[in-house]
């Protein structure tokens, strides 16, 4: 596949909830907008109906990560599904309904997720008598731990489901999952990071792309040998190009691209750090805070200790832990998600709200000297390369 | 179990659409509430998020009834089940988690719903692994198509479900589930209906109450005996009583109480007649519609009959349909529900979706004489004891 250049990147967060949703929360979902496709990490429930009230476009959804197979982050996922894949069918009254055959020139809907997502699809799916009028394929992360191939399921395929999901093991030199998915120009690395049952990490990296080009280094030298100006499209990206005088220039040198890091629900996410390193955007859950100055219900005998702790031991972290992450693998922004449903998400209007949202975000500070946000349904978050200097 | 007589009955619609989500309406639920109980019929995607925005408690709810297993009526069950049987675990910070294990002192939730009903639920809450701390389980209405027994799974019980889920048969003599649930106020009867998958339609019905009781009539003769006035109160329930001299009275005959027939997606529901008769409410789906002058998305070539044909051959029906089955069953009001994705539900503010809305009720109207409403997501119907003459 031919992909173009990434001219924007942003991320649209559709639910920053934990377990539970709340008026301002909904579930985990966020979409990564790379130009004009969407791909979707997390899915928990009521997705679909996230995405109708943003800007992203459902119809634009050409991959989803599930980061781990809790309801909070899945249940979603056959909904969005049976809507991206049904196409007309079933809500268009004036066509012969195509979910009754699968369009196998479609390209497969990929959803990559670790072991026992292909089969939580393929079971809901099939229990539902869902239909769906193009393909999808699964390609499941399996740990040492998993079989190395299978399904853990007894019921056959879809009629859309691709037999060519694979299973990707752990590279042989590391426990990482290198490359699940690449192109010219972007590509999807993994690893596993700890929660209460397996949970994947994700590493956005885009290729490398164009170093800072100086003009008047090079159009002298075109100029006098009468190449034509043309060429300076190819130094622009870091080639080199050979005048009719038999010089050659050298077009500065490629930089790296964007790398963003979308973790899963941890409470330590350290077996990332390979893959993780001088992330541009790092997406770290925050589940749990002790925020005695500002939440009523801090219960007195607790301590930013035992609240770490408590956290911890349910698979969560605390602001500080993301913190002390983002410090760790340098990340140049940090981006605090998945609050407990108890901490509201509309302080972009009320008072209250923010303060609790400023409150974690100075607990992360204690850790961390980078810029910080805290997650909100509905906020799109620029992904800028870093600038030049 | 005892119930205390119903006092209140009211039926509140979460979700009226069908296939897919609007702005307006969700997917199908709608919540039946007896007292204090309430029962939820269908459990489309996001009925929690629904039961938060409305006066229905979360907590309240002890049995699901399933009409059938299409995801716009089922995607949202397991996480309902998920919020309500996980009761503080998982978000609250300061206890011991309790979805560790199953507090099998609790009364289970219970779930009616056909063939496959268990199957989805079991292998949903399995593959994301999960706990609930209060028991639940699944009564399966078989056809006889159906096998008998067994559940379509390999996978084993939940450890929150309880193996008593009864695989309720037909009636030998007629094809109905007679008295799936009853106790001494209310029950619940069952048929299949004519849809392109299983699918069932449910009457509720009270027992019968008491009549009305003219004091008149019986104060003398217990004062002239020197009676106790409290017999009243058993006279006043039907029954009838000896009086110190010999006589006895009797206590006006009871009648019928509430009959509520609710039912799944369909294009003909005559199989549930003969338990359907007689209804205060009859809920009937109402998919499809042709507003020629209303709906400016009408093709010209279509007619009333062409829509009626397509909307039979994808198993719905039109409004004229709901309104023939209202007047062949003598319901005495008529809710129609589960409308295409193209009709607004928000015609208590806006002026065009009431045109289409009533356009719709016109349609029914042409085939029934009673009372015609649209239901709306948040909609409330208070369910009455017809008046007595």
């Amino acid at each position: 596949m031919s992909r173009p250049p990434i001219t924007s990147a942003s991320i649209t967060f559709l639910g920053t909830a934990s377990a539970q949703p709340s008026s301002t929360r909904n579930h985990s979902s966020l979409a990564l907008r790379l130009g004009g496709d969407v791909w979707l990490f997390d899915c928990g429930e009521a997705t679909q109906h996230q995405l109708q009230r943003s800007t992203v476009k459902l119809g634009k959804v050409e991959k989803i990560f599930i980061t781990h197979t809790h309801g909070d982050h899945i249940f979603g996922l056959i909904p969005v599904l049976a809507s991206r894949l049904n196409g007309a069918g079933g809500t268009v009254d004036d066509a012969d309904d195509p979910r009754h055959q699968v369009d196998h020139q479609m390209p497969p809907l990929e959803i990559y997720g670790p072991y026992g997502t292909r089969a939580y699809v393929r079971s809901g799916l099939l229990y539902t008598h869902t239909l769906l009028s193009a393909p999808y394929v699964v390609h499941e992360l399996r740990t040492p731990s998993d079989p190395p191939s299978g399904d853990n399921i007894s019921l056959p395929l879809h009629s859309a489901e691709l037999p060519s999901g694979r299973d990707i093991l752990q590279s042989e030199d590391q426990p990482l999952w290198t490359d699940i998915y690449k192109d010219a120009v972007v590509s999807v690395s993994a690893a596993p990071i700890f929660h209460s049952v397996p949970c994947v990490g994700y590493v956005v990296t885009e290729a490398p792309v164009p170093g800072k080009i100086d003009p008047k280094q090079y159009a002298p030298e075109l100029k006098r040998t009468g190449a034509p100006m043309t060429l300076m499209r190819q130094l622009q990206q870091g080639e080199s190009v050979q005048l009719p005088d038999g010089t050659i220039l050298h077009g500065p040198p490629r930089r790296p691209g964007r790398k963003i890091v979308i973790l899963g629900d941890t409470y330590d996410a350290s077996p990332i750090i390979p893959l993780a390193k001088d992330a541009d955007i790092l997406i770290h859950e925050a589940t749990n805070a002790h925020l005695p100055d500002v939440d009523s219900h801090t219960k007195a005998t607790d301590t930013y200790e035992s609240v770490e702790e408590r956290a911890n031991s349910r698979g969560h972290s605390t602001p500080q832990v993301a913190g002390a992450f983002a410090t760790r693998t340098r990340a140049r922004k940090l981006l605090l998600n998945h609050f407990s449903a108890r901490y509201p998400g509309d302080d972009d209007c009320n008072e209250w709200s923010k303060k609790v949202m400023d409150a974690i975000k100075s607990l992360a500070a204690t850790e961390y000297e980078g810029e910080i946000v805290c997650a909100r349904d509905f906020m799109t978050i620029d992904c800028k390369l870093p600038i030049l200097d």
